[in-house]
Formats: structure tokens, C-alpha cells, sequence
């Protein structure tokens, strides 16, 4: 069963069966290049919808839009928000016209079942999806709202697992609090450090996650909504500017406030390129966290061995009995891609073009990919290899003895050059620093406060020790 | 209804309708993160599978693996190549260990599928994932081997695609041959140019292209298959490899030979940064010839218009009448994409690390996407845009006689400062170049010999005609 | 003539005339490879000094330096922070060890010179570069926490530059506030705008880039300094962690403060995503506006036209007369660059590594060239491209009258379709809005009226205009 | 004493001791950016003096250019290529308009010189820097063809240093190749490697990358001079096409020929996206292989120790004795620079525009950058750090032999699933392989003869081995 519809640019026929009409038919033979739909980003379908049911009520107030129209239209946007219309969304994310098939593809299915409420039938009459629908909208100005409401949404579901992985590691940190091992810079043997500091400069890191993500939330609640195609807000009725700021917080829960200049706010995607840095900063330390695991836990015979990770799964097809960090692997390589889109959203920022950015589709489909991929590898990172992490204290305190920049403590005391005497000897000696110095005449219980890793650890303790014996 | 599996790592229930087993399903709970799965990439599964009957083929051969058993798996190996397994390799793309997962989803599939066709159930006796499907392979060479195998298949389709676009473009420029315009370089008036030598040059970019991607179709030949782990072949039955090399041409009909250093094939990715940049300088020309279009035919009113590309669907939800140049919209946001995949695939090229370069499931994912969205856009750009890109040839005619820059020819007769001069007179006073000519005396028939748009455009007619006037 | 000098790793000749010892020779000789030094980073050795500085005070304070060695260290520091020291600071910035040579060429300048004055002549004694100069130091505390320092200091110059930019848009606003013109989507001709409203986009843009750097400037208040070489400040002496934070504001004048977390201080280098993030928002809004101008100025036979640029050189060797938008692509280019370099931070930021981020100095090459690029780009651009540049009002009042989204005010009016055919039929009989309106029998009065291009533009205006008409 | 000089924007005055002229000058104060010069890319500024050099003698063979004229023209030219004019390209390489400045520059330096040369004064007359010294040129066919003619000679230079790199990678092949070490894949231990076949890796890699940078030569021999402005070749003289081509060749010494298609020649600059792409590929190979020496000789107390890289500066200015592996920190960074760079090249090559890329500039920036940063550190690389690289025989045979991945010979034999079960129980009880195999009976020859490391490295001897155990 086949209905027929018609646009400017002539008539087709569309299946019946969808509430979706001739725009949206004309998008999918248009733009059949990703295998993808723009269902994969519920939060964008979901606030295009608020906004339209914001703007049939604000229409509606200022009596530009009959009571009845408004109804059906309110009632279709909210079945839309219920999520009641999966499958009438089927745009490939990568259109061209800065979101018009999109805005058109919800223009057209809350027609279609606005009038089906109101009159029993699908169709453009009495309700059209641009004279009703999009009444004092224009693409230009809903697709960018609409986006930072859902970025707004996204990050909001990030955020929650950040606080996760924010409590995970300060339960590590906890755990690791009597764990001494040498710390490593350039790879190289470094002075002593406990595992809860190691962890505490994790946890610290994804606090700060937790506060920059918050940040760009904010940052998501002007919106250019009612700048219509240019900014300068023609199309409107006179009333509707306001209004529709009342009702969007109210409809959507998220408050929402006028963008100071709706000419900055269409032309520039400045927002998109700070956002997907945030992302990128989560990357950068998460990826970070996942290689020192890697690294930490490499062995089991040749490698530093210092923690052992969960065993998820058979590390190998060939090598019975291997076991690799593979969920790492997984959270370093989201991390690769979350850069790459980067690049991408860059580029698309770069672009803006005269009154209006109008690559928002591709913006779209990068921001929200590193968003949800962060999201979701961070369950994943937390559950099945940093909860059950587990630190090999004999090995650890082994490495902290052994480090020849034990020998760091005795700069103070000795001065650098005496000091890197003793540390070459004991090298080429194949001695740890304390048995060289017990060599040399000095107390093994001198040695062993002047030596004790764990007291490097602390600064007020490190420092007393230096400090009395420099007096 | 479930059945039991068992691993290295204990006891799972497996679906029992799903030839997989249970390290797919362990993957599957692994790495849960893009909502997307190794199907995506056809030509990878296609290319695993034809490498497993092409090693079960040479380890039956040389007497490692029992005839009854290889015909099983090849005929399994068959089906997967077929299509016929669809569904059965539900794992992320984005898994850590170097694609062990994927390895492991198609050595279950084919040895539960093989044991079905064996002895009637699912199950891995007498056939075994590892010791008999994997036999002589690891992950370690398969999935490299496989990766290059499924990127000559995805250069193929891509390739075709790129011969369309060179013959539309040749089309155009025979069409084009008689329209004379002016060029523009820094966005300013040049010197007259014939559109279809502005059309020859995206044509000759485009035959570049598929010699490029040929070239490197014919990089993706030299396999790792036969390294096994580390690229010492460990683990293989003496004669595998000679035979692998014998069956596998003739089992996926692409002429693979054996690499010269396994160890080089195992540990470096960089193939993949040369395919991508092929993939980028496609999308360099692509993204070029979208903008030109773009700009050539702004309008109607307040732009160039020198061109008209076909209406494909309403421009605007508030602007009735607007047309955008949608298509070479959606072909830009592809390009922007290559551009982020390639930093992604140059990340993980960079990230090799000793033996084994383990990050090549997020190139495949990022390299077989890019392959894809530009071998898709590409015949959706020749039929809604370049098909049907007509020339204002009015327009253009106009704008090739009121250019200043016909005051090039002067600059061999009359010397720079002096073209200069009369260039910078015109332009103040508002005339053509031609106009102030004759205004300067010089007859009518000799200022249109000289500055005639056409003739300039011809090196042997522009440079004779400057010859006479010098001598 | 020479001096000799002496390291852990044996002796080495110095000239005599320079600051500079062994290990900067050493240096010299290891990472001689992009012909640059990092003198081109003035802020980073001022604040380097001025970390020795207050070091020297704090140490002096606490009793662990004789106050004879301070003062003449802290001498030594004031020469270099007052430009004296220029040319004794010849490192690549390429170099390894997280910027230890870096941190040495300075000790060694400051010991140097401070024997010097202390004894008349250069040498390490009384005062060490290591066990003195570097008192309570290390480079992994001293290098993140100077670099923090200079970041500010660079942001602190280029949001002077921004500001410089706000004005001058401010005053181009105000100069264009009656400049009517069509504004352009997807490059095709959309409703009407002023040019003001235009510029007052990008003026918005440009006050949003002075709050987003002075973000940033906060961020970089909170140092790291006092970690020592791994976090945990073993090797300073008791008191020294909070008097180092009493003198380092007195002496750089910067209200810097303590890291709350030591151990993600040294981690981490997010801090420097985000910088180059915000430097990218700023290449985005200034590469919109340079492409804008470009487009705009087209011509000046068979271009947009809308703006002329101020011309500053002849814009080609062989075509005389032409002129080009040379300063916006000099600025496109300089964008471009910062893109790029912030692909390599991000890198640098991911390779974070167990206790440490090595990999500041290439962090420093980048951020600081992408600051100072754009900080002498801004008022280039300003000078010689915006200030001058003029609008062509009647081609701007022209294209406003002529285009066809006039017809957008009909959609409330008519409805979308109704408002569609009329647009269609005017491009198809190349008649304004207004001529066919008048043509269809509607007063010319009222046409004049319906169609005002300057009231379009005011959202109050406008909304009456439609609201009486539909009452 | 200063000199007046006029172009058709005006007057100014030039210090009369410069040979550069009023339009250099007035790039100057355009495009005071980035503190550099163009003179940093001295192969560039020796092409375009063979350009013009070959265009003369072109231009004189076919009598548009008097005999005296261009002699003094081709003296000019000599003395640039000489390198007598250092000092005489103080343009900025961030410029706009394609490289005009640039292109203006050479032009005017050569006049000022050949006038000298001519009649003993500086000046435009007889020869005058657009008629004579740009006769039959545009920047726009000049500037390319240089490029492409100094990207010849930086890859010529770059792929010396390649073959060195292969000679010392072949050279401690040599010497490795009698220590076996165990390979690690995702970090965990693997199957025995000997340290020559992992090596052999890294040679055969740099073999490759000799090879694509012959390649990438051979694709720049291809010009587009001839094409003038827009790709027409208006401005020439008949005959000036054939002879130019017959000059250049003579003059550089490059075998230089005519590009097929001068639009695409002008149009696309895809032949930079694919050099930097090889460019990047090497750092991807010199990336990896520094990371893994970081890797391998980390350490000494707290690492993997496998190998020893040489001593080459204290590594810590507050741990005594630490000796960090700066050299490969240095290589790494560089490789970090190559992305960024590579991102950038792209960027410029995407937005060629109409009927020019007028990017180079920042191509030319940025490819030369990568260029010379590579091929400054291969030496370094080489003489400070692969050259003196020592293995540490004793630690890669312990790690060997205790490996449990030597239980992958147990596959063939026993099964998968057995071979897991052995490997497994060995980890749990800290017994290596060979010791639990002796434990369950077999005899300690035969654990020998199967848990070889060395023979598990030779593909013959493995194989027969598992051959005869499972006839």
C-alpha cells in the first residue's frame, strides 16, 4: 500500500506504513552511503521532538497556531519522545544541507500521525509539516539547538560512568595504600612511590574529568532557537521568541536559556571543537591508564609484572595459556578513534561558511560516536580489568629496594656528584645502593632509614631525614 | 535451548542454535562498546575463511590434518563464504589482542559447523577450533593476512567506482568543450579557461586515482600467512608453508604470495597509512570538486552561476524555493571523515610495538569505513550531480569578456607596468578591458583578436598571436 | 679558549666565553635536528629563572642554603629573566628526558654566572648546578610547572590581540548598521541580513574567545612544582614546598598556587588538549572569517563582490591588475598549522606514561608556535584586512531586493506551499519576488511592504509585519 | 641608502644594499607571522633559480628574449644556485596568494642582480622582474614545478640516510644473531624470537621505505611549468613549452619532463598528501623501533634489560646515575611532529579551490619540516643509539627459556586443549615448561630437544621436530 505525497519538487509515492513522507524518501535515495541511521543518536530525534512540541505550545499561546493543531502536534511529538516511532527515522547520518532532511524527516512524521490523531488519516491537511510543524523554525536554528540539548544529554550519560570510574579508583587507592614500588620515568628506575599515589593521580585525573565534562554541560544550555534561517529570526510571530524559552525547559527538563547573539550562534561550531577536547582529554587519560596496565602487567616470565589484570578471555589461538590485557587494548583503541574524530569535528568547525555552519550532520556523527563509545568502555574498563586488578606486593617491593635512585636522598646530604659516584658503582657493581653503602662503612641501620622506600614516599618524612642529617 | 563449551578459562553456555562458541561469546560480553559488529566487513570475514580452507587444504595435503576432517572444514569454510553464515560473527570491531576474537568467532563457527557436517552435531570433536582449524595459523598472521586480502577486495569495488567517475567526467568534458568562462585563482579573476578544460583536470585527477589504488591493490598481495605467532612459523608441519601459497590463489582467486620478512609483516602497519592517504588524496579531489560545484553555482541571484547542478530535494523547511547543493554537501562530510580516519590509522600504525602490531582491529575499522563511505558516495555524486551539471554558458561568456585579467596578453607586447596601468584604469572606470582599448585608439578587429576569451585559452593561438604583435 | 667541565659521564672542553656547561653541550651534540633553539620560547627559560629564583629564596629561608649562594643565584636568575642571557640557551627543542636538558642548560647558566659573581669566575663551586641551583628540583617538577607559567604568559598576550579584534569588529558593525545584503546557506541565497548583524557574529565570536583564553590562563595557576621527580617531593628539605609558594608569586608577579594532586600533575597533560583546543576554536572562527572575506570580495568582474579588501601588494606575476585576498590566506594558513599541531599534542598527551609525561617538549614546540602564530597573525589581520575593508552597498542592496527568499515572509502567510510556487515561478520567469507579486495583482505598495529586505531583518519588525497580515 | 622601487600599487623605498625589491618589501611587512624565512627551504629557492634560469635560455632559443638579457638573467640564477645570495629571501613561508611573494622575490633578486651585472646598477631596466625574468611564468606554474623539484631533492637527501639506517640494522642483525629472546605480543610473553630476526624486521621496514621514497621521487618529476597562470600557458612565446623542457633537465640536473593535464597539475595537490603519507610511514617504523628500545631497555633494576643503549647524557637532574633513553625520546617526538604536520598537508590539499591550490606555502612549510626533521635524526639515531645498542644475552636467554609460551609446540602433539592445561598449571606453580614437563615423566633430553628456544626460531627445524613426535 503505497500513499502519494508531493513537494515542491514534484510528486512520489511513499509506503504507506510510514509516518515518514517525500522528503525523507527523496534523503534515503539521496544520501545511501553509511549503512547508518540517525536512530543511532536517540538524544538528537528526542530534543528535535521537544523542540517542535515547544513551539506548537509557544505558537499556540500566541494564538499563531490553532488549540487543536497544537494538540495533535504536541501529542505525535511526545510519542516520539517515548520512543514510540523507532523505525521512522531513516536518514543516513551523512546529508548534506545542514540537517534539513533531518529536521524534515520529524517535520513530516508528526504530521503524518498529527493528522492521523486529529482525523484519522495520515497526510499534510490540516497539519503541514512546514507551515504547522516548523512554524517559526527553520533548520538552520533547530538542528543546532537541538544538538547542544542532546550533547547536553550525552554528556550528561558519560558523566555518570566518570563518577564510576572516579569511585573504582579511589577504592584502588585504598587497596594500594601499602603497596611500595619504584616509580619509572622515560622507563627508566625512579625513586619510590606508592601504588595508592600511582592510583590517586588516576583518580585525580578522572575527577577533573568530572568537572571539565560538567563544564561543557553548561555550556550546552544557550541555544540559538529562534534565529530561524539566518539569525535574524524572520518567519516568527510576534511572542513566540519568548515563549518558547518557557516552554522548552518545561518540555525537555533541561534549562535551556536564549543565545546572547544568534548570528555568532549559527555561524561558528566553536562549541563542538571544546567538547570533542573534553573527550579527547578523557582519551588521552584513559588511554594512559590503560597502557601503563598493559606495561605494568606484561610478562608473566619477561615483563615487569607488578600487577596481574583479570583474566577475561584465551589470549591467543596458537600460544596455549596466554593471557593478553585485551580490555586496554579495547579502551586504547576507542581512544584512537575518539582522536581521529576530533579531526573531523575540527575540520567541520573550520568550514563554516558565511551565515550558517551547515556541516553539523558530520559533527554530529563524530561527537556523539566518541561519546558513546567513551560511555560505554568505561563499564566495561571498570568491570572487567580495573576492579579486579591485582597488585603483586613481593614484586613491587623488590623493585622499590633494588632501584638505584635510592641513591636520590643522598643528593642533599652529599651533594650530585657524590651521590652519582655511588649510584654508577652500585650499577657496575651489580649492588643495591644499600649494600654499597653498608660496603662503605656506614651502620646498616643508618642505611636502611637513609634507604627506606616506603619513607621516600612522604615528603614530611623524606625531608626530616634529609634535613637532620644535612645539620 | 544452550549447550555447554568449555576454555582455558572454564565453562560457558553457547545458544545452541549459534555456530559460535564461547569464546565469541566471552568477546561478546568483552567488548560490548560501538553498537557495531565485525559483519560490517564482508570482505575480512570472506578473506578469514578462504585462508582457513586454503590451510586446511595444504595441512591435508602434506599429511598434518585427516581428509575426512578437511572436507569438512572446507565445506564449512564454503558456506561462510557464501554468505550462508550470516549472523554468526556478532563481535565489536573495537576488541583488544589483535584480533584474536575475530580469529577465534570464525575457528568456532567452522569447526561447530564442520563437526555438524561430520557427524550431525555441534561440537568440537573430532574437529577443534584450535588444533585443527587454527592448525599451523595464529592470529598473529591470519588477521594481518586477511586484512590485506580484504583491503584488495575493498580497493577492487572502489576502483570500479573511480572508472565511473572518469568516464562522466569525460562526458562532461566533451560537453563542456565550447564554454568559455574565466578562471579564478585566489578567488579572483584570471585569465579565460574553456570549462572543459577546467573539467579535464578533475578528470586526469581521477584517472590518477585508479592507477593509485591499483598500485596499491597490488601492495596487498605479499602476505604474513606462515609467520604463525612472531613470524617464526612455529607451531606448522613441514611443507605448510609451500602448499598454503599453492591452494590459497586458487581458493580466493587473488594472486597472494608470501611475504619476503615475516617479522617486517608482523611488526609494522604502515601499509595501511599508504592505503589511507590513497583514500585521503581520493578524497582531497573529491572533496575539491564538491566545493568547486558548491561555489560555481551559488545563486541564483546573489552568486556565481555559472553552473546549475540538478534539484534533488527542497532546500529549505522556511526558505520555499531554495535548492542546496546538497550532494557535494554529503561527499564533503565523507571526505572529512577519511581525513579523521587516516590520523586514527596513522595512531595505530604508530603504536607497533615489538613483535607484533596488535591494533589492526581499529584500522580495519577505520580503513574498510572510509573504503566504503567514498565507494558509496561516489556513484550517488556522478548520478544526482555530476550527471546532470549544466553550464550557464550565458553567464559564463559574460564573465570570461568583462575579466581585467585579459590583460594578461598585453604583458608580452606592451611589458607588465604598462598592461598594469591600462588593467587598474579599467577597473576604476568601470569598463572591460576591450572597451578602454578601443577607447585608446586601437581598432575594434585588433583589440577582439587580442583579447579574445576562446583564443586565449590555446597556447598555439595565444602565443602566436602575442609572436606577431612582439616582432 | 676553553673550560673544561665535568659530568657523571666524564669530562667535555666548554668555550670559555659561554654560560652554558656540559650537559648543554652534550645536549647540542645529541638533538641537533630542526635548526631552532629553545630561545624562540622566551617565556618558558623567564619562567624557568623564576622557578630557580624562588627555589633559591625558599631554600635560603629554610636554612638548607647559605644565604650568600642564594643571593648570588638569585642574581644570576633576575639577568635571565631581564633578557640578559640571550644566545646561552642553544637546546633544540627537540629533545629527550622530558626536557632535562632544558632544565640543566639553565642550571648550568645559573651556576656559571653565580660562581661568577660570587668568586669571579665560572665553575660549579661553591654553587652546583644540581645541588644547588636545583635545590629541591627536579626537571619532571620543574618543566610542567614552567611550562604552566609560560602558557599563561602566552595566553596572556595573544587575549590582548583578541580584544584588539573585538574592537575592531565593534567598530565594522557599527559602520555596516545600514548595510542591507542577502545572507547565504549551503552558499545559496537565503533571507535578508544586515551586514552589521553579520560582523556582530563574528564580534560575538571573538569575546567568546577572550573568556575562553582567560579560562585557560586560570587553569595554568596550579603547579605542579615540589613533586620532585616523581610526586612524592622526596629530596626537598622540610618547610621548602610552602615557601617555594610564597616567593614564586612575588617573583613572577603570577598568582600561581599548588596542584591539589602531585601524582596527576606529572601524569597528566590534558591541560595542554584543552589549551590547543581553544587556540583551535580561535583558528576556526578566524579561518571562517578570512574564507568569508575571500568569498565576499570575489570579483571584481565575476565574483560575489559584496566587500572590497584594502589592497597591500599585486596580487600576481603575470596578470596585471589582479589583486588578492593575500593577509585572509596568510591567516587560513596559520589556522591550518594550529589544526595540525594539535594532532601532535594530543599525541604527546596520550603517550603518557607511568609516573610521567615525557613528551613536554614537543607539547612546548606546538603550543607555543601555534599562541604566537596567531598572536602576530590577529593584528596583521586587523591592520591590513579588516579595518580597511569597505562594503559595496548598492551590490549588497541588490542582491538583497533580487533574491528569492524573500518569499520566506509568505509562508506564514500563504502557507509553505503556496509560498514555494510562487518562488518557483519568479527563478523560472527571472522575476524578483516583488515583480511577480505586483504582477499577481498585489498593490506595489503592499509588495514593497511584504518584501522590505531591512525590515526582514528585525525580528520585531518583521513578526508584526506577518502577524497583521494573518490576523 | 635606500633605493625607490614602484609597482603598480606604488612607491616605496628598499635599503639600496638588498637585491630584493618593493614587492619583497612589501610581503615583509604582510606577513610577519612566524619569525622564519623562506630561506629554511633552501632546495626551493635553488629550483625556482633554475626555473628561471631554464626560462630564459627557453625564451632567448626561440627569440622572445634578447641574448644579453638573459645572460645576465643566467648569472643571476647561477649565483642564487650557488648560494651568493643568502640573506637576499626574507619572505615569511606563511604568505598568501600562492606563493606570489615568494615568486616575486626570485624575480626581483635576479633583476636587481642581472641590471647590476648588465650596466653596473640595480634597478628593472633593461631587464624588468615580470616582462623578462617571469617571461612565459605565473607563480602559479613556478612555484609548483619548484616544489616539486625541491620535494626531488629533500627526498634524495632523506633517502641517503635511509640506506645508512638499513646498513646499521643490517649490521646488528649480524650481531644478534645468536641470542635468542622470548618475543612478546600485547606485551605477554610469546614464543623464542632470536634478536637478529627481530631486527631484520626493523631492516626490512627501512628497505621499504628506501624503496617508496624512490617512488614518491619519481612521481615529482612531472611538472606543470609551461601552464602559466590557470593552466592554458597563455603569456608564452611559441616554442618556449618545448625548450623550457629542454633546459631544466640541463640546468638542475633532475630529469625533469611536462605533466600530462596542466588543469590538474594546478588544481590538486594529492602528490603531498602521498609523499608525507610515505613520510609518515617511516616515522611510523622509527617510532616503533625507538619505543621498543625504550622498552627493551628499560631498567636497569626494574625492567626488562634486554638490551643496553649507550650513555649519552645524565639523565636526571635530581636522580643520580640515571641514564634515560633520550635518543629515542628525541626520534618519538619528531614522529609526533610528522602527524601533526601530515594533518595539516592535508587540510592545504583539501581546500584547493577552482583553478589553483594556492596552499603550497604551507604545504611547503610543513612537508619540508617533516622532510628535514626526519632526515636530521636518522643520523643521530643511528651514531648515538642503534649503532651501540648491546644485548644483554644472559637476561633474553633466561626470559627465553623460562617463557611459557614454549608450550605452543605442545599443540601439534598433544592438542590445544592439553597444551592449555600444562601451560596453565606451570604459571600456578611457578615451575617453567620444560621443568613440569620432566616432572610428568618425560625424559629431560626429549624436553630439550622440544622446549629449544633457539630451534623454535627456525621454521625447518621446528616443524620437523613437532613432524616426527605426531607420525
Amino acid at each position: 500500500m503505497m500513499r502519494k505525497e508531493k513537494d515542491s519538487l514534484g510528486e512520489l509515492e511513499v509506503d504507506a506504513e510510514y509516518y515518514y513522507g517525500i522528503q525523507t524518501v527523496r534523503a534515503l535515495r539521496n544520501f545511501n552511503v553509511s549503512d547508518r541511521t540517525v536512530e543511532e543518536f536517540p538524544n538528537m530525534i528526542w530534543s528535535i521532538a521537544a523542540i517542535k512540541k515547544a513551539a506548537a505550545l509557544a505558537n499556540q499561546q500566541i494564538g499563531a497556531l490553532p488549540k487543536e493543531l497544537a494538540d495533535a502536534i504536541c501529542n505525535a511529538c511526545d510519542e516520539i519522545m517515548e520512543g514510540e516511532m523507532a523505525g521512522q527515522f531513516p536518514i543516513d547520518p551523512y546529508h548534506g544541507g545542514g540537517g534539513t532532511s533531518l529536521n524534515m524527516n520529524v517535520n513530516e512524521v508528526i504530521a503524518n500521525r498529527a493528522n492521523e490523531i486529529l482525523i484519522g488519516v495520515k497526510g499534510y491537511d490540516p497539519i503541514h509539516p512546514n507551515t504547522h510543524v516548523n512554524m517559526g523554525q527553520s533548520t538552520n536554528d533547530v538542528i543546532p539547538a537541538a544538538m547542544k540539548m542532546a550533547t547536553f544529554l550525552s554528556l550528561h550519560t558519560l558523566v555518570e560512568q566518570l563518577k564510576e570510574l572516579v569511585y573504582v579508583l579511589t577504592k584502588k587507592e585504598e587497596e594500594f595504600k601499602d603497596v611500595v614500588k619504584t616509580a619509572r620515568t622515560c622507563l627508566q628506575d625512579a625513586v619510590p612511590i606508592m601504588m595508592s599515589q600511582q592510583f590517586s593521580g588516576y583518580r585525580s585525573f578522572a575527577e577533573r574529568m568530572v568537572e571539565d565534562v560538567e563544564e561543557m554541560k553548561n555550556r550546552c544550555l544557550y541555544l540559538p532557537l529562534g534565529a530561524t534561517a539566518v539569525g535574524t529570526g524572520v518567519g516568527t510571530f510576534p511572542g513566540y521568541l519568548e515563549h518558547v524559552y518557557t516552554f522548552l525547559p518545561q518540555v525537555s527538563g533541561i534549562p535551556v536559556m536564549m543565545e546572547l547573539n544568534f548570528f555568532d550562534g549559527l555561524q561558528n561550531a566553536d562549541l563542538y571543537v571544546k567538547v570533542s577536547a573534553v573527550l579527547k582529554s578523557i582519551a588521552t587519560g584513559l588511554s594512559k591508564m590503560a597502557s601503563d596496565f598493559r606495561l605494568l602487567s606484561s610478562g608473566p616470565r619477561a615483563g615487569l609484572q607488578e600487577i596481574t589484570l583479570p583474566a577475561i578471555q584465551p589470549g591467543s589461538s596458537i600460544m596455549p595459556g596466554k593471557v593478553n590485557p585485551v580490555l586496554p587494548e579495547m579502551v586504547m583503541q576507542v581512544c584512537f578513534r575518539v582522536y581521529g574524530n576530533d579531526v573531523t569535528i575540527t575540520l567541520a568547525a573550520d568550514r563554516g561558511e558565511l551565515d550558517l555552519n551547515i556541516w553539523e550532520p558530520i559533527i554530529m556523527t563524530c561527537l556523539f560516536e566518541s561519546c558513546h563509545l567513551l560511555t560505554n568502555s568505561i563499564p566495561l574498563f571498570i568491570d572487567k580489568c580495573i576492579a579486579g586488578l591485582v597488585a603483586n606486593r613481593e614484586v613491587c617491593e623488590t623493585y622499590a629496594n633494588s632501584s638505584l635512585a635510592l641513591a636520590t636522598v643522598l643528593v642533599p646530604i652529599l651533594g650530585y656528584t657524590k651521590a652519582s659516584e655511588i649510584a654508577k658503582e652500585a650499577l657496575a657493581r651489580k649492588l643495591s645502593i644499600q649494600e654499597l653503602l653498608i660496603e662503605k662503612g656506614i651502620a646498616p641501620e643508618e642505611v636502611h632509614q637513609l634507604c627506606d622506600p616506603v619513607a621516600m614516599t612522604n615528603i614530611k618524612q623524606s625531608s626530616q631525614m634529609i634535613s637532620q642529617r644535612t645539620k
